[in-house]
């Protein structure tokens, strides 16, 4: 299959297109670029990673949630901003050319891509160790961008969903035992928080994704925003498979683990209310799970007294290449 | 040298801002993504190109080079569009943690972001086999992009600069002697035509950069305008290093050895004078080499009625992993 079949075949099966009708491509694949029309009162909000094989997911992971999760992770940093997914451009590099394989990665790519209305509007595909990069760009209204550094004492933090359940099967393959359903589908299918980002501009004094493990990710808003936190570990919302662990078990799973692809947010104090307007709006579970500190520590701790000091995982991705971890 | 680290610095030497003042990033690397503030009456030129460890150069590679190339690509890319580069955003994989490498590397790359004025605005560092992965915004005015699709019969075709140098300099590297320093330059340090394909717009009626060799670049400039082309081979310009060599020789290195970001472009009969005039304000050498034709066959021909066939290395990427060929 020569680039150009390749190519073709790619944007035969990724063609979902931008849910805002203003934000149109006017030229898209094919050319030496795309050329965006970016709506007037709108900023672009751009984001960039990469999922390489054997680091950022086991070797034998099914192609169809490599697709699916390589733009998955960018859209959840999106969603991170505030901003509504438009356009995405993917870097492919594979080391063999097998349709079968390409056929399903495409497909697990279409499939978000469809679900997220963001328009596959270039990318390149070359020879060589199988990774993936994308570049997700999306649009929020001028000025509404969710930023790590606007954290404030006495706000609320907050989490969406039920993290630790990616971090448990990527733990249960590695030690080579099959991992349950639900937390199979959260390693290999997150969803990013797409609605939930969009409707928190104008709430959340600071945002972050969950993709380093929520210890880790909070404290870029703590140390960006120049502020501490006390987190009440027995509020921490389990994932079902999690439920009889003690929390020496448990806790390095939620707070370490990372790939949860949740936001992590932080809100003024009295909003429980427009939290739980927002719950049910946005279809997500929302928890209160702590409250930022004027110190600068981070601080973990059962309604009981103990404390726990989870490992940072997330900040060494160079000192632990091919664990799996992201 | 954590991920942390590593970004910070990249991002302490790579510092340049864009040119255009318009362009604003309003928040740049640091958070869960970029904004950007693209001016009003202005479209978005986005590309992204990756390069791989001995696939698209080779192995030894000096560092600088590498980081100045991968940048060079893309912004030769938004060259061919017409566009203004304003930012970019690098997905680097590393196999080493070697604070020599990255600095001689992020050297290269900011060298180049200086003279082409353009931000790095955000990024990703992921252990794994060496590939670097930009992708870079530009800015056009609306509806003053070039396109491939464009050319009409009796346009004259027009190269940028002498293609050739950079496919000699690495046959040679592949041979195991030393290229020329000209030639070396020209494969590791490509000058992106971005004054040239600025200037373009209101002239040139389609462009492309040619990255995979003339006649594979033309080719899609034919294909997607649905014409064909009558190339003088006598006329094609020739790098110092090539001029004493027959032209069975130095054609394939000029036709189709590629990697030498001049543009490729057409522009009306009767514009030999505007032609002119723009080679002195882009301070390049520009070269008419034939006439579009209403057919669509590409022919390579000389004035005494040889005619010669490249081969069409550029097309077919997949089939040839570890050629050293982009």
């Amino acid at each position: 299959m020569s680039e150009f079949d390749l190519i073709n075949s790619l944007r035969e099966i990724i063609c979902a297109r931008p849910g805002d009708e203003a934000a149109q491509s006017v030229v898209g694949i094919g050319d030496d670029g795309a050329v965006l029309s970016v709506p007037s009162g709108r900023e672009l909000v751009v984001c960039t990673d990469t999922l390489v094989a054997g680091v950022h997911f086991p070797l034998p992971t099914r192609p169809d949630a490599i697709g699916y999760k390589a733009l998955a992770v960018n859209l959840s940093d999106l969603a991170a901003m505030g901003a509504q997914p438009a356009w995405f451009f993917m870097a492919l590099t594979l080391p063999f050319d097998n349709p079968d394989w390409i056929e399903s990665f495409a497909g697990g790519m279409a499939k978000l891509a469809s679900d997220a209305a963001v328009e596959l509007a270039g990318g390149d595909v070359t020879s060589g160790p199988l990774s993936i990069t994308v570049t997700a760009l999306g649009l929020v209204a001028k000025g509404q961008s969710l930023l790590r550094s606007t954290a404030v004492a006495g706000d609320l933090v907050v989490v969406s969903g039920r993290p630790g359940a990616a971090a448990y099967a990527l733990k249960r393959l590695q030690e080579g035992s099959q991992p349950g359903t639900a937390d199979l589908a959260a390693l290999n299918f997150p969803v990013p928080r797409l609605a939930l980002g969009r409707m928190l501009p104008g709430l959340a004094t600071a945002c972050i994704d969950i993709s380093d493990g929520l210890a880790a990710d909070l404290g870029h808003i703590l140390e960006q925003s120049g502020v501490g936190a006390v987190i009440d570990l027995d509020t921490l919302p389990c994932p079902d498979s999690l439920r009889s662990m003690a929390g020496s078990e448990r806790w390095p799973l939620q707070l370490a683990g990372g790939d949860d692809y949740e936001l992590c947010f932080t809100v003024p104090a009295g909003s429980k209310t427009e939290l739980m307007e927002l719950s049910v709006a946005a279809g997500v579970e929302l928890t209160i799970i702590g409250e930022i500190t004027p110190g600068r520590e981070m601080e973990f701790k059962t309604a009981d007294g103990k404390s726990y000091r989870p490992a940072m995982a997330g900040y060494r991705h160079f000192e632990n290449p091919g664990n799996g971890e992201k």
